[in-house]
């Protein structure tokens, strides 16, 4: 398949969509972001590279990180993390604090917020300097050492984590944050706030793709049953409270964040990253949906 | 791939899983159900039938009929439907009536009950003689023309109805429920109680596998990217709470009923249906969910 | 204390406040009763009567008919009835239905709808001609021998009860709702559509300012006890999610309805009634409500 | 009335109630509070004492300090207060972080813990030497000099505090709680660990027996309306989600506190507390509710 005809056609038909929402403007860095970008990369497992727009500038991840730190947690302490953090679709995020409550304080998933912040508070027990491991991770997913935090995106997050904050004492009332709640939401912010350009992302992603292997450097990551599951995984929650209407439309493992990036994987085969800060109301770019539901219609490439 | 094989591994090992749980006792005629049957049937698009254990005994399809009822609703009346129903997970089930209220009345996805009850309020609406019309499709599907309502379970479940009424009631209050409460209860509970053999039902869900058309007649019942997305919604809400538990481990599109059975689909390949009527607190089938875990491992077939 | 004076200022005083709001136009009947319209009335417990304004209309009590009917089963079934509905308050309606599902069908208390449909099971079992039954004891306590249902009414709050019926079925599923659903609808749609005139609503509350007997006729209808604590539990519960603001400002016991009045108790002195049909967005008269804060302001007579 | 012969006769009747339930033990300076203790006192607006059992053992007055915290930030900041928190019951603690939610973190009443947190956040702008003002306004209405903060049960709230800290961080993300956490959380803390004797606590009430007016020392704390509508909301919501049941059985405004203590107020009488350890399963004292069940039983004197 000629991968970049495709990316090119999409390029020609997104317009009407970038822009479209509302840049994140929680924080001062993410609102100042422009919003008429866009980007667009798929990296094959094969490693060949394709690419349309701004794919040379980096944003921040944001929530997609969450699926780089699952990944840590589920490669050091396997199915023992299913103690503290479940696999099951949340409903609305009006429904979360009620949830967390009626599940006695374990997140329904690790993609949630509550979840994220579980593995966090697991990867500080898990790794020595958890956010040189993290780094590491990302520099060697992505072949690019260059890879690192936005220090002012995650002090600013902090100043503007009451919520998570709020999460974090909450689910510590039940037993199931250890540390102390600063550090939990140091490490939670600092990986909200890595950065990467859509190329670094669709290769960071890869591994999924080829069965838990990175293929730039034959790492086994995870072994082949928790490479797919962790796809599944993404499939049934990767997109907040879209991630039904994703695996409809688009049919395949993604994972979404506020900066405006979506990456997913097409098993076996490939890895694509779609990238424009403009959010629809559950809080995903509205181009980058777009965008990926018409890679997949086009190529015809979904799990299904 | 032999799955006679297979099957017959699967059916020496799934012994102490077997009575595992407990029977639907809600009414009388499930209540005396022997617990301790087990089938598996497997049948390919090419039309290959692969069976164990009790593949000829016929059970109550129960929930698994709304896959059916949804896809006559879609083949007939498009993306329409989503004006009533949802595409997304829906949390536990604590949270169904509040998630309703939530949501003004529009149930989060076709194959929880509340989106169930919307289903055949829509088929009264585009069917002129609906169980005729339901139980034809059923028919065609299995291509098993003694296929039939257990008029005995569908009056039991009429009597002990009385959540679903309450939901129906409630929707109506939105206007989402526009038939007569009764009609729409009395079509409701004659889907679930169709019955079937594990053959019966892994041959219904073929059309799924095989992009929409009914392999046995190649009648195309829905659009390629219609039965792609059937198959997506079966995959993130198909088992109750536990669909991102099942698409965890086993990991294809599916669906469950309190009957006891399981149908999963493999696009481009099969059907598999396994049945074994003690059930998880979950309300799904203890050793049918087992078996197609061993089935999804054996064959290395899930979609990721 | 001159109440001709008190009712007179208060009159002069309300116009602002009638018609502010909104006429409860779920049903016909109630849509087109005229906004402007405005009464108030006391009655001692020695048998004086004042009002000013349109105290010879009769309109439909509503909700405050739920004070008659708990009083009749209080009266026959005296604590039994905490088995079956609670003392608390209850929160915002948002969370009735979760707060029954959580509380396994006990709604918090017999003021919401949910308890008086309990209320009307349990009279249906108490009584042997409910409907006359309740008629009659209304009759008895105004001292009105053409106090009835309004017919009309009855039908169409049944023709648009889907909410009420929700909420009878899923109680019925826990078996807190005991006869048939139809029947109890009927019962309860057939007390909300009894009429009254001010003075008849304000003489029927007397029993409670008197401890239990009827003024009237000397008829002991519930024990000094029983009478207090149906007193508290109307100051706590009886005006919907607006019962602590009505505590607040007003200080006593009192029930309303969306026909507009509101009727309120002055332990050992007197009951008083205002009317106006303009419901502010808790559901209660804008103008009753002001009425009878006025009313205590002036004459000093809160409980506190 | 010979209160004395009435507080004797309770005491030798309460015996059995004496130890019924759980001494709280969520912090360790609790846990070890002798169940068996119990303590009754009444003190008149024309200052007669009377009192039996442990009434000169101080103990943690916990919640009860709520409605003092209340009634510093309502006579300083007036009506202004209903800005930042509301009037009404909250249902059961299990909703609590859903109506916060719904109501956009304005906490339903300033009695239940996340109401209190705004009133301490309230207090921090409102006074310059909180916890001295705190504690000066403690002593003016004890009459007693010796009233302090427990350091040890406020240190060791604080480290047990992640439930509160939740409440706290969740309503700063809707600007409900402006200050910094950790100084609200340490105002609450310490108001919570206040200690007072029965009959110290007795006679801190006696401002709202009287209309506002501190008998002791003549000085207007509230206006006389104030009074009666801190009376009010403490009849409404005093007693967690058990105030209905306290008003039905008991009919005064009174305020509980996990330490075992409960105050209660006869307006233009006396104040009577209560206070006995054990707790029942809504976190009030069992013995103290039934004390004060008997005293209003004994003597007549409920609000009704």
């Amino acid at each position: 398949m000629d991968y970049q005809q495709v990316l090119n056609e999409i390029y020609s038909e997104i317009t009407p969509f970038v822009g479209k929402g509302k840049v994140a403007d929680y924080i001062p860095a993410l609102a100042r972001v422009d919003a008429n970008q866009f980007a667009m990369a798929v990296v094959t497992i094969d490693g060949k590279v394709f690419s349309v727009g701004d794919s040379a500038t980096p944003f921040s991840i944001q929530s997609i990180s969450k699926a780089l730190t699952f990944t840590m947690a589920f490669a050091k302490h396997g199915d023992r993390v299913w103690e503290r953090v479940g696999k099951e679709p949340s409903g609305n995020a009006f429904n979360s604090l009620i949830q967390l409550e009626y599940e006695q304080g374990i997140p329904r998933n690790p993609f949630i917020n509550a979840g994220a912040l579980v593995i966090s508070d697991l990867i500080l027990s898990l790794y020595d300097n958890p956010l040189e491991s993290l780094r590491g991770f990302a520099r060697e997913l992505s072949a690019n050492s260059t890879i690192d935090y936005n220090a002012e995106v995650a002090l600013s997050e902090m100043e503007h984590g009451n919520r998570n904050a709020a999460l974090a004492y909450f689910m510590r009332s039940f037993g199931n944050v250890t540390h102390n709640v600063d550090q939990v939401l140091n490490f939670y912010f600092h990986q909200c706030s890595l950065e990467m350009t859509a190329i670094d992302l669709a290769r960071s992603f890869l591994f999924l793709a080829n069965h838990g292997v990175i293929p730039n450097t034959g790492r086994r990551v995870l072994t082949q049953s928790q490479a797919k599951r962790t796809s599944a995984l993404m499939l049934t929650t990767g997109l907040y409270n879209e991630s039904g209407e994703f695996a409809f439309r688009v049919g395949i493992p993604a994972k979404s964040g506020v900066g405006g990036g979506i990456v997913g994987v097409i098993p076996q085969l490939l890895a694509v990253a779609a990238w424009s800060p403009a959010l629809n109301k559950y809080g995903n770019s509205t181009a980058a949906f777009e965008a990926l539901e018409r890679f997949t219609t086009k190529t015809g490439v979904s799990v299904f």
